[in-house]
């Protein structure tokens, strides 16, 4: 017996359709680079991006061509997102944060041939042009100033009329989306996604209890779109029909506030850097803004300590953590609160919302340990191993010298190590190499961060290993502390105590102004264990 | 280029073990044919399916062999739905309310060779017995009364260990369910779904704006799981993990209404029929159930008055209307207000929810009139066609005078007569053969029914074409009265005079007690015209 389904493949093109056929009217938002507000709308989308298909089409880019972008937040780098898949073509966006050299290496690997900059990031693309061999640079002007006669301008390369545009036919396997890790070892590696697993990764991280989303939100995509695709919501808000803003270069934490109550946000997209730093906002202001009622912000990026989701809480944000990468598509994992959880006292929940959570669904995981896969405790820690259609089996061009990420029962290994409790929400111990070993056991350096960053005097704490003649390694603390405000080494160590055993507290806490963070807003440890590589614990702060 | 991503087919094993993995305790509330409750959950369902798929490999069920099902909704019922595909088998759903006769044309058909069946619905069942050639009928002790002999006891078939069960590795487009059609003309047709169909289903079903579930959600499935997968509702649950409540063959409004205050229902479906008699009893009792606040219905098999939706919300139930065929998987639409349209007045609110409503994501619409595609503009009515991966392209072994329902370029012909509007909201004017050709002019049955339905004297009201000398065809109604109230043809005719042209009023107002309706709640329409194939228009009622 054969099913008697029809055979269409799943595309970002139904995507694009469905936002202009059923929600044309709503509204996408972008702060422009000189502040100002501009509008435009889903069947506009649709529209532009269609011209921008048309274009690209006829400029000679084929079925399976990377296309770069190196574009803040806004709805011109939206337009990409749709037209250059929709021209059959892939989308590459390239993050910005990185090193002239890296983004360089990186057009070279995709062998992209084609790059969409904004203008006012053209400085930095000058940087990168001497080292790439490329055909065409097209230049978004979204200054408003004219563009230079040497670049294509962007508004005149999609002046025209794409009424009769017929997408390619694609399979839906075909590549439809290239990201770049921005691990903070060797040189980034490309993970191209498909059509189907961003179809569907849409599908599911907008089901109820992953991050609920509807035609009724407006959405602020704080993230950035040069990174992980935005954790894919771009994709997702076209389907579901939600109104979008998003902020352009300015990340301020005023600015962004600015805009949530202009926009009415009902959720917002960041990395625990840019919450922390409205909460301190927010904290001092507590009445400035009007907020929409139940406005919830998805964390992700790295984990978020439950006192800040508690001290957002207090401004009436619920914080949705969750934990991605960008070998997914890129969302993972979501934390939720069940029905059973729902009478416990409100630290017991945000403990349960500080996990990374459950998988959302068509995601697999498990913990697997140096004897196999270890069970569901919540304290057996192994490295995690996913499975699924949104989860990549390796990397686009790899180099030779790159182990196997795959098992050899198929899953990825993720390099993170972690628990998976009975009820089956994930919580990262750490990554492989931040684990810290001290006399044969192992010690968490997230788990002593996020006690240290309860104290309220405590901005930003990382800890990091430091090597000792007679533990092998000991945990050391890196503190920055809120303008303002002291408190001692001892004290510290006072505060977290009751939480670990003896050996496992920090020997020594240093404070320091700022910690190095990555350009996706994790704290840069390699960094960290260079500065300190010598100290000697024991040492007095 | 290539993409990355893995191969992971989608699977209904999938969703059994995301049920167990992360909702296990979460329950499954059925009740007996004794009225009395019994309580699972997502684990037992996961160990007890698993055990009914092993039983059915080792007793020979080849993969892509269609194994039935005659019951009611149970949780017997739903480890089918699990056990059957997790064995690489089909299930296929027989429709208890179908004549012995077209269940054995059914059964041979699929070529099925074993059938579940409840206990209680033996009697039906050896009725077709005789009629049909299986090798194996597994008995499900419902009642609790031993299996006779000559039967196989389900509960023994399943009595094992399938610990170490392992699912057969199956491509994501394999067959998984077979429902067929209940249409009211020629024998029934069989759609056979794919692993692939199921999940997308699933997946779009539970958006947000679609049915909203949540595994905080208590689910009734009012609808039968003997009728198109219980519109998809079982795969989604295990899914998403709601608690999900089945009523047995307790179909009646006081039985509902107890389920809906013990299990603290949030989200039932059913057809209208039902929600009728749940209205009719709430207007006499309204205080005597203390249902969860907030609780939404999903309306779906016949379209819903705006009248009944407006009855409903009354005793503060929202009703959610739908529409789905067989031959999709089976949701099309679901109606949603859109963030424009929550200030409008509430009436204009109830006829918007009144409309098929919005394509769940995956579904394409279009309105094919006689000389092409019509515009989206509320008024051009042609023929639905429908296309995506959840939509069937033809039926299982056709009969060869059946015409293709695919449209040359692979859209599937539903045979509803239907305009779409600006907004792109979905609105069946008829099935193409209940429309009325009077002068020239078609006519609605489904406007003129909905019209009189909305008189609060009015229980049920069916609208069918009778012949006419000068004018072709005349619209006839045929009207059930509430219970002790009275209201004259003349009354009638004036009370939804405002809202047609003269020439659209029923020439005739037929009282009668009951009408007629299909084994799924549709008003059939063939016994009605059957009935009153000799009426003269003007007759004196």
């Amino acid at each position: 017996m054969h099913s008697t389904m029809m055979q269409v493949p799943l595309s970002v093109t139904h995507l694009l359709e469905r936002g202009r056929n059923f929600f044309g009217k709503h509204e996408i938002v972008s702060r422009l680079p000189d502040k100002s507000i501009a509008r435009t709308n889903y069947s506009a989308l649709y529209d532009r991006a269609r011209r921008l298909a048309a274009a690209l089409v006829d400029a000679g880019v084929k079925p399976g061509e990377p296309v770069g972008t190196l574009m803040w937040n806004s709805s011109w780098h939206l337009e990409a997102y749709f037209g250059i898949p929709s021209a059959g073509a892939v989308l590459l966006t390239l993050n910005l944060r990185l090193s002239p050299d890296d983004i360089a290496y990186i057009i070279g690997n995709a062998g992209t041939r084609t790059v969409l900059v904004d203008d006012i990031l053209l400085p930095l693309f000058e940087k990168v042009l001497p080292l790439v061999d490329i055909d065409r640079v097209i230049v978004v002007p979204t200054s408003g100033a004219p563009v230079a006669p040497r670049y294509t301008d962007y508004e005149k390369f999609i002046a025209r009329d794409a009424t009769d545009f017929r997408y390619p036919e694609l399979d839906e396997n075909a590549p439809c989306g290239m990201c770049y890790t921005s691990g903070t070892v060797g040189r980034p590696k490309g993970v191209v996604h498909s059509h189907r697993a961003v179809v569907l990764h849409a599908l599911s991280v907008s089901l109820p209890d992953c991050l609920n989303l509807s035609c009724h939100d407006a959405v602020f995509v704080v993230t950035p779109m040069f990174h992980v695709n935005a954790w894919g919501i771009p994709f997702a808000a076209a389907m579901i029909g939600c109104n979008l803003a998003l902020p352009g270069h300015h990340m301020g934490a005023e600015d962004l506030l600015d805009i949530m109550e202009s926009e009415q946000i009902s959720l917002a997209l960041g990395v625990p850097t840019i919450w922390m730093a409205i909460k301190q906002l927010l904290d001092k202001q507590p009445d400035r803004w009007k907020l929409r009622r139940g406005m919830r912000m998805m964390v992700g990026g790295s984990a978020a300590a439950p006192s800040l989701i508690a001290g957002l809480e207090r401004h009436g944000l619920a914080i949705k953590h969750g934990w991605g990468m960008t070998e997914l598509t890129p969302v993972g994992t979501l934390s939720w609160l069940k029905p059973e959880h729902t009478r416990l006292p409100v630290e017991q929940q945000y403990e349960i919302r500080a996990r990374q959570g459950l998988p959302i669904p068509l995601m697999e995981l498990r913990i697997m340990g140096e004897e196999g896969p270890q069970p569901w405790d919540g304290k057996s820690v192994g490295e995690l191993q996913v499975r699924g259609p949104i989860v990549t089996r390796g990397y686009h061009n790899p180099a030779p010298d790159e182990a196997d990420k795959l098992t050899s029962d198929g899953w990825f290994r993720t390099g993170d190590v972690a628990t998976i409790d009975a009820e089956g929400y994930m919580r990262i111990s750490d990554r492989t190499k931040d684990l810290i070993k001290s006399g044969g056991e192992w010690i968490s350096s997230v788990e002593l961060e996020n006690a240290i960053m309860a104290h309220p005097a405590v901005a930003e704490a990382a800890v990091i290993a430091v090597s000792h003649p007679r533990w092998d390694e000991r945990p050391l603390a890196v503190v920055v502390l809120r303008a303002g405000d002291k408190v001692t080494a001892d004290e510290l160590r006072d505060f977290i105590a009751p939480k670990f055993a003896k050996w496992q507290l920090p020997d020594d806490f240093v404070f320091v102004d700022a910690l190095p963070h990555t350009s996706t807003g994790k704290f840069l440890k390699s960094a960290l264990r260079a500065q300190f590589k010598d100290w000697v614990s024991g040492t007095p702060a």
